[in-house]
């Protein structure tokens, strides 16, 4: 090999991430090497912290450092509307609109059969346990405008209508202002602002 | 903020890489997050194992765990001729067209009165040395074909005639048949290779 050992396993460890290449990989490393003793260790020690003290809201399932998260304990929030999101990061990029001034479900993913992820393995019974309790008045779906975002908004609205029939809550769905196949996490804000203004009740 | 605070130290600490910007640290920070706690420990580990364990070599100032590098220590390696770069990284690029078998100098950068770099700070003094010992008998010199790469290949060739003027040694610089302007880090092999068969004496 080209590398003494222990920096041919950080290479090798990096080249893991997502994205990072053999080339970026060697880059990387080449700098961790260069950084600072002090600096590795805040890296290597923000790693280990992360995976220690970070879990899930155990209301939204975002993640937290708390028994809950930051959004569900603001008393600001307005806690009558709820958005359903597939990921922490369509959370994150919700947010960036600070458009948006409700609470949050995260599902933790999609139904997606290809890669076998049925509803039961999503944050579903959860999210209709929090509307069993009443103070919700309308829920958005905001998973991505995909086959496996469309079928998952479809399959909750069904779902609440179905274990909730008295209840009188609105479900809408964020418009398709966005680009289909695409994903909210890429998407700029003003397209997320169009989506979250456009959406349709179902 | 949008993140949780370790998760915003670690979105932080992976910014400060390069070529890493907020989106990628980002999905670089969730990827850890969903990882296994062992494979967090692997990557925060290697990042703080390189940090101790890797050193430059007294001989050539290739990175290395041991006092000396695998090359300088390999009994199979030319000892008549040595290859001159500017970072281990160029080092690396060379050792992959497996056309090379003798040893390296690694000036760690090049002169560069932008950057402040003098010949002082690179390991010129420590490359005479090795040649004063009598037994090169060429040294090709491996620098970018940039303007500090050739700056500095020209001032070694010309501290090398002063300060050992009775040896003979072959100074030969790699033919530009790479792309000026390029970085030797990122040429393909083939275009080494020929650089390689190219040098001329200066």
């Amino acid at each position: 090999m080209h590398y003494a050992k222990p920096l041919a396993r950080l290479v090798g460890e990096l080249e893991k991430l997502p994205g990072v290449g053999p080339k970026s990989a060697q880059r990387l490393a080449f700098h961790i090497l260069r950084a600072s003793e002090e600096e590795a260790r805040m890296l290597s020690d923000s790693i280990i912290d992360v995976k220690t003290s970070i879990s899930m809201c155990k209301i939204c399932f975002n993640f937290t450092d708390q028994e809950t998260c930051d959004i569900c304990r603001d008393p600001k929030r307005d806690r009558s509307i709820i958005c359903v999101v597939a990921e922490p990061r369509d959370l994150v990029a919700m947010e960036k609109t600070n458009e948006y001034h409700g609470l949050y479900h995260v599902l933790q993913g999609v139904i997606s059969p290809m890669e076998g992820v049925g509803p039961d393995q999503l944050k579903i019974r959860e999210l209709v346990g929090r509307l069993a309790q009443g103070e919700v008045r309308e829920i958005i779906l905001a998973t991505n405008p995909t086959i496996e975002g469309d079928t998952t908004a479809l399959y909750i609205s069904r779902e609440l209508r179905r274990d909730l029939p008295e209840a009188e809550i609105k479900i809408s769905r964020i418009a398709h202002g966005m680009p289909v196949g695409g994903d909210l996490d890429y998407a700029d804000q003003a397209t997320l602002i169009q989506a979250m203004q456009w959406r349709r009740e179902m």
